[in-house]
């Protein structure tokens, strides 16, 4: 349990960030994401840059303004979407030189650009540019990424220091440091040590849940966490299921972002209590029970699931809204009791209690 | 200015029905519309029984309870639908043969069945099944489906009056009946007068807005309005724009609906007091201004238009919703506007200073 303060709010800790990728949680409002208890948000530094432009959101006075969201955000570099969307990117020691995934258009970023986007995206919480690898990735190459994502934090801090009096906006950004390696326990150990000696606000894991068996990504999880220090935040990027938040958090990470809630929502199913839904099935086209009779959502108190199975087989948009819904909300407050069994240092008889739950399954109905 | 008493509450006239076709209104909730200020929503027959089916719908215990919106609903059968979207048609005086443009399953109604199909679905509102012309269409062939039309208007009746003291439903269902006769203005005053000798609770137009040019509708539309009684509401079917509803209410008409706020809401253009703005357009990126100053729905106090630019631009459901939004508010906001300067006997004033504005345009921004 922890409390990071930021310059729009102060976040508890474990705490899970929705994805806003283009400045909006797919499908769902601002007020929806408030009204589910939504803390942070998520916002991708490349995407904007691309689509509207820093022009644009510096006009709206920056991207709290602009998407109408006056919490705390995170905005990520863009490092993972660079290697894995953009065209031919040419990764240099001084930079990224890639070709929009859009349009075409080339572009080459520097660590230090990063910093200035996100300055101007006035982000609570930023990421500098690191150098993600593919799973499964040799030693050598995931060396090279890990060394260069180190020089690269060196530089984005020395010039995150030297900005921050300049900031124009609402106030002090955190900057944290992103540990590389691959699957790599002496990767992982060099590069998260030598990002402690560089001291940043927190420290993230970057480049998980990128195809490797879960064991071994639990594995690292709880290699790389043991090593961070425990009173800074330990954030776990791009993860997860609720059964990998729960091993995450168990292996004392603090926060984590997934599209999982949104994406799954949009093709239909649901997370529940009762395990995984999928409302598209035709086995629930008579079931007016809701998605999840403990979940207290907008979706869960007025509809049905035969409703959201109409919903979602007749391809409207309010079923991929009301499922995405539930599922933000259902994340949300699966870290709201998180927060609270930690407190009363009850978190493996809930633990227990969760799985016994969760694994029955709610598609086999 | 009028109140039409239905088992699911009052609507007061001239109204604006928002179109929910699949039992939805397209990427807008009920709660969103409640919140708008809609009285009253329309679904169709045709579309719900082919899915989720009559099953579905009765297992809801109606269509109110099944979508959860608990205010008056009036259903169309779907002699439109099934004219237009169906597959290997064959109308014969007995019903229509059909085969589903969802799965090809082959179908047989007969007007009796859409009155069983709308007792299930609990609709307040009821409206017969009827044979829809194309635009051109002879003479002969449109006085063939008038008959048609009056023919199946008169069973219906009989077979709703029976079926009245059968309903296990909310209460008491109303009937309308619906004038065809294309663009002819002998066949439109037969058909009228046969119906007003049937004695339905309300009128319908049928037919209109089909391709005919603007002159002629709005002529065919005084034509009808004329001879229909002034003491039941006379509703126009599947219309329309801003300025067509103005053109309408003038000759007379109390209730519309249309998909056009829903669906131009989904393609990026918005309805506002200075005219259509399609905010897809380049010209809008760096404009922080609302879509329409004048509004006070969720969107126009919330976002701006680069912003909704931004979402429509990167194919985000949440501009979908915005633009839906504002669009089925500012046409319910004019029929709240029209209702009190009808009441105040401003009606001509009004539509001056309207036009006056709205024919500016936003586009040219």
């Amino acid at each position: 349990m922890g409390e990071l303060s930021t310059a729009h709010g102060v976040i508890q800790t474990p705490c899970f960030m929705p994805v806003g990728t283009q400045g909006t949680v797919k499908t769902l409002s601002p007020l929806e994401l408030e009204q589910s208890g939504a803390q942070v948000l998520l916002s991708n530094a490349y995407h904007l840059f691309l689509r509207p432009g820093m022009d644009v959101i510096k006009q709206a006075g920056g991207l709290h303004n602009f998407m109408h969201w006056q919490k705390p955000i995170l905005t990520d570099s863009g490092g993972y979407q660079i290697f894995s969307l953009a065209l031919l990117r040419k990764i240099r020691d001084e930079g990224v030189e890639f070709q929009s995934h859009i349009d075409g258009t080339r572009h080459f970023l520097r660590p230090e650009d990063l910093i200035d986007i996100q300055r101007d995206l006035d982000s609570d919480i930023v990421m500098p540019l690191d150098e993600c690898v593919h799973y499964p990735c040799a030693h050598d190459h995931a060396e090279q990424a890990m060394e260069r994502t180190l020089e690269w934090a060196q530089r984005s801090k020395e010039y995150f220091a030297r900005n921050q009096s300049h900031i124009a906006g609402s106030g002090q950004q955190i900057l944290f440091g992103i540990v590389q390696g691959a699957t790599y326990e002496d990767l992982r150990e060099t590069c998260a040590k030598q990002l402690i000696e560089m001291d940043f606000t927190g420290y993230a894991l970057g480049g998980i849940s990128v195809g490797e068996p879960r064991t071994l990504r639990y594995n690292i999880v709880k290699f790389v966490t043991e090593i961070l220090p425990q009173n800074k935040p330990r954030y776990l990027m791009g993860v997860g299921l609720p059964e990998d938040i729960i091993q995450a958090v168990e292996s004392g990470v603090d926060m984590l972002d997934c599209v999982v809630p949104t994406r799954y929502g949009r093709n239909g199913t649901a997370f529940t209590s009762a395990g995984k839904l999928t409302v598209r099935n035709s086995g629930f086209s008579q079931d007016f029970t809701p998605l999840d009779k403990e979940c207290r959502c907008y979706t869960c108190t007025s509809f049905s699931r035969a409703y959201l199975r109409h919903l979602c087989n007749t391809g409207e948009i309010l079923g991929l809204r009301l499922v995405s819904l539930h599922n933000v909300h259902f994340f949300l407050e699966l870290m709201r009791q998180i927060q609270r069994v930690i407190k009363d240092d009850k978190f493996l008889e809930f633990k227990k209690e969760f799985f016994g739950k969760y694994n029955n399954g709610a598609d086999s109905r």
